[in-house]
């Protein structure tokens, strides 16, 4: 049981924490306003191209890859950290190439990507230069069951024809967002977990249509976006298929522990922001004769903050670490744990400082309303709290001889 | 003990249930999609005029004053009952008159107005002709203690003098907002609650500034808004002071109780709304081969939502019965325990309703993030939960011979 | 809309208190103190004898009966006020003859017992001469499905033979206790809830053991105590059976209904009694140079306790009033949810007592582990929460047209 | 970041599993039994004689003392784990010479204890051969506040007088007690922290009575007990007072620290075993045609249970590395901490095991109200959660510049 860091992760972090307090803190609220006074705010902004390019000249880049032909190689555990980190600024991840969903879209081409595919796509990805998307949600069913799955990828000869909707495809409205990884049903003779493929689709393909951007709390989330997009007989060869025809699941599994890693450890990173600021209000307001922090339960919910966020960080190191030293499929119960954990402390606690920050709370004047509508996202994306609770009452069941299934 | 509903409440109820379901709920989607169509939002669209002139031809119109002189005259309990009706839908307040802060303003001038304060702006208030804002709640304070209030009214001759600035002055930005009530500091020197005037400042009085609307949660709930709002060196006579220098408070409490109770009742029947959503939502989906409604505990979501809608109506309704019976001071603890239990069960109960919805919860195909929003902000407006709960506790300790004070 | 009590409810009202302050709170202390001094705590010490007698000459007596003809005639809203009186002692609801499961039980007898059973067991309880026991629950089975019920009482010739085990048949170990209602299986064949019949079971009868008192949070509540009771062919006359074979379901489901309202209301009384010891404690004791109720979110726990309380309050008066008007079936959502909110709340804020005693409060120098052991007997008791959440969201989605039963 | 165990502590972990497994577990119910049924269940069972003889001989026996000459010389982090496990038994943590408080006490003396002191006391007590108390709580004060405390230890030329009451002195009631630690007031005139002493006092000393044994929940704990113990002119030598006059919080402060691991750990162990318990019940009971378990929100309980279980025993073991490699002051938030996280934890889940066990989880059948009672005692002894929260907080905002203290 050893609680420290490694020196590699130490230096790192040290970095990561450097150049986000010199370059990306100062400017983010300057950005967004420039954002904002965007007649078309679907771009990207010249500060952003900027500073990529210093995060990737410093190495700092690609951080997220345990693999170390692509980058540090730190492991989940050494990158959970710097996650935290960038999770305190909503541009920080893509300045870093870090940014979800391109994350786990490289994971799986590096893992289970043809040499083409990782030519044609994975490059430009580890480059930075192209955005992606992942088509999984659909509009029509209940995709907490993911076996409800709707969308069609017929194999017909040495095409695959991919037809359907999608939607919550985050991303799909970047400007460099050049390639989606669609997933659909192709055989639906198969066993239950066999029968979808993950195909590799060029956004601009006649047939790919975005309907419309969908927003969380009322904001569109620009420039990434979240698309509900139409495919109709689109058709792509055979060699678009990742893996193999009917290995969605197989791969979709692989893909999603890590990446829930990321987004915990970014949520840890929003809550110690959220703590903060809600500290930095409450010492420096009074009502009633005294600081705010000082009436009524206040300091209790400093400290219960403090509890939560402790907790959520050590669950999410161990599950990563369970994922760097047991495997993904070993790690599942802690991963499937820390998935609800990490956005229900994050929503719970930004509400906290919403009300001690009154009215200014609720404004545009703090991004917390912008941080609480990830919270609230997190709890529904790649899985809903309900089916993670499900799947971690299963694996505890398992222990047990039992009657129920 | 008669928890039975009077004829008289009986006839408005069956009658505004009537309208709201032939002329309000129909249109409503498609008024807030014209709505967002517009270039400029800030606008009332002509269904709505139509539909208030109907409203009113059919006498329900005014039905929140008690005074028999201006409307119906409904008992606060009585009209609970008719406000939690209006709260279904966010249009129906303003077309039925009892909007707030029209309502809240309204009480002030009929309780407190001078006949010229009547004649100028009750009249058209009653009307419906034209509408108001209440600026009370200030940017640079804690305004959770109303007595940090910095901005002046101060007497100069026979005029006075206002400055500073306001915001969360809701309705500010409608068209049709011609009156503001501002409350500012007169006399530093008074005891404590004695200090502040309340003054009409017609909205287009030089020095009148709206600076910005401030959003919510990413919305700026047009064509009402949330404005912010700076007086400078704006001359009114003193005629402008509702009932005396010096009576802003005396004026406020009696202005509060009545308006949280419509707020809570509309929170009531916006609970009522968002529960028979999440019901029909869970009962038409399926995952793993069941209706969402019969996984896990989704039915305790909705066994504990029905309980906490009816103690929340039920203490709405003692609480206006109190109001009725035993007047605003002995009700005081009442009307803070709804307006703590209110605004709090509807986000609750609308943050399930969103996680049962899935991604669809969260965009605008539904109305819940809209309800979540107003939810929130209740547990803010006229006083935060934190300032209602030290209230009630001091009414309760009251009770006991003590050494705290 | 009606909150205030009936000139009838306040007279006895007023006479209860005054009967508890003046007669039974100053001797309840000496009581206990005498009763653990026994050896044999299985008594009924004379100061009960003595208390009875004064009670029942007042006419404070049987007032939980609503029918004219066997007491004051009081509503079932009427003596839910009475109710949450007599929660506030442990020994206060006997000494009316107002205790269960008596009260139960003789609702019971007077709705649906023969004129032979009626002068047999109806008259003598009446009069408080003996008391007596309901035995349904059964060891061996999950009870919160009644119709698992496993005990049988099968008709042979003129005769019904009981046989089976049953446990916390509360009452049991009193030693007026002469009669036990049995529940049990007699037509395995007929429709679900036509298969049990209730039998009059005198506690001498041959095959009746009691085989063990069941402790409660280590406490064995003499001299009511929780039995654990054999039946091993006890042999009754058909007339032992209460309205017929096969209708237990029927009488259970009217019996149950007012008998929860009164346990809600005393539960209600019990709150009110540790919301005062906890502010009497906390405004008495200083820690860090403050009275403890100064302390942290103390008096947010003091609001907190006075909203729920007040809630509950209204909702049981909202389901008596509806059995009152509207009849056992129509009541039986809003019952159900009161037996769920009340002893949780009682739960809550005793917990919350406890903590603000300190050690004092987990010792039986104060009531409060008493008191809880109450409410956590509640939550199960009568059904646990389980089963009346399952209950509420039946009648829920029954408003809705479904796919799910 | 490394969340493996050394190679000792599995080692150690494997065979106080087995021996539990073994050689307690089996004799557990027995044992209580057979004491229940003793006249006098204040005494030391032979088995519990026979089987600490044993554990020693194996030498899993004082594995909680971090100092290599005393033991094992595991680290806190290490001992964590074996304290888990031996918090699944009441009986464990004596057979392994691991009880509180003779732990605190032994590491009181082992750190601060004069030769003396150590050859009469600690000796006999690392032999298991007697046990000791600690006399701090007062029953007349609050004790949340130790400078509250109002007991005397005041120097008499060579001698100390020691005067006052103690309550909640864990243990006072086993036979082989034979010393005390007692802490009291020596020098009112010195600062805040420098004015109590503690001082070692043979149990049979004049003038030290054991009042009463304080029941928690009913239950008085045999044959340990909580002891409240009045102090009447004790006298002893100045010799008794360990480290010096004035140093009693210096002493009581690195006391505290591990002494509060090994409860959480213990509580943790108590709470997997309360998970099993649910489990196994809920998986073999059926009601309404299913396993409870697959009944509402039975498995989310369940996960929710693991979800808090898994981040508690994290917490733990982050504070307990934090006082092995930083030392007791900079672990003191961590401590606090996880005083309130693991206490909470467990009384939750046993609150809803009871729930999942009906009738039976209320009764000695099963361990359940033990265990609950042994958690609600864990969120008061050593520091009620309060102020543990008020610490936490504390520390919290000691990283702001502040104008609130």
């Amino acid at each position: 049981m050893d609680f420290s860091i490694s020196a590699k992760a130490q230096d790192y972090l040290k970095r990561v924490k450097a150049f986000m307090a010199e370059e990306i803190i100062p400017i983010e609220d300057e950005y967004f306003r420039t954002l904002r006074q965007q007649e078309n705010p679907w771009v990207v902004l010249p500060v952003i191209r900027e500073l990529k390019a210093k995060a990737k000249a410093a190495g700092l880049w690609n951080m997220f890859l345990p693999m170390p032909e692509y980058g540090p190689g730190l492991t989940n555990a050494e990158y959970a950290l710097i996650a935290e980190e960038t999770g305190k600024s909503f541009i920080a991840p893509e300045i870093f190439n870090c940014n979800a969903p391109d994350t786990g879209n490289m994971e799986v081409l590096a893992h289970f990507g043809s040499e083409e595919q990782k030519a044609q796509w994975l490059a430009p990805l580890l480059e930075g230069e192209i955005r992606s998307a992942f088509c999984m949600t659909e509009p029509d069913v209940a995709s907490s069951d993911a076996t409800n799955m709707a969308a069609t990828a017929m194999i017909e000869g040495d095409e695959i024809v991919l037809n359907g909707r999608k939607w919550w495809s985050t991303g799909i409205g970047h400007p460099d967002c050049k390639v989606l990884i669609f997933m659909g049903l192709s055989n639906p003779d198969a066993p239950r977990h066999q029968q979808h493929s993950m195909v590799l689709v060029p956004k601009d393909m006649p047939g790919v249509k975005v309907e419309r951007m969908l927003p969380v709390f009322g904001d569109l989330d620009e420039p990434y976006g979240h698309g509900e997009v139409s495919f109709t007989n689109v058709r792509l060869p055979v060699s678009a298929v990742i893996k193999g025809v009917g290995r969605g699941f197989e791969i979709a599994q692989g893909r999603l522990g890590p990446g829930r890693i990321h987004h915990c450890m970014r949520a840890i990173g929003a809550s110690e922001r959220v703590l903060k600021l809600m500290i930095e209000r409450a010492m420096s307001r009074e009502a009633f004769g005294k600081p705010i922090i000082n009436l009524g339960g206040n300091r209790d919910i400093v400290a219960n903050a403090r509890m939560a966020i402790e907790q959520a960080r050590l669950l999410t190191l161990k599950a990563a670490w369970m994922l760097d030293t047991k495997g993904v499929m070993a790690a599942m119960s802690e991963v499937s744990q820390i998935k609800v954990v990490a956005p229900n402390v994050l929503q719970t606690i930004t509400d906290q400082a919403i009300q001690m920050h009154g009215g200014a709370g609720m404004s545009d004047d703090f991004p917390l309303t912008q941080i609480y509508a990830y919270a609230r996202c997190l709890r529904l994306a790649d899985g809903p709290d309900e089916v993670h609770r499900g799947l971690i009452s299963k694996f505890e069941l398992a222990k047990y001889k039992t009657k129920s299934k």
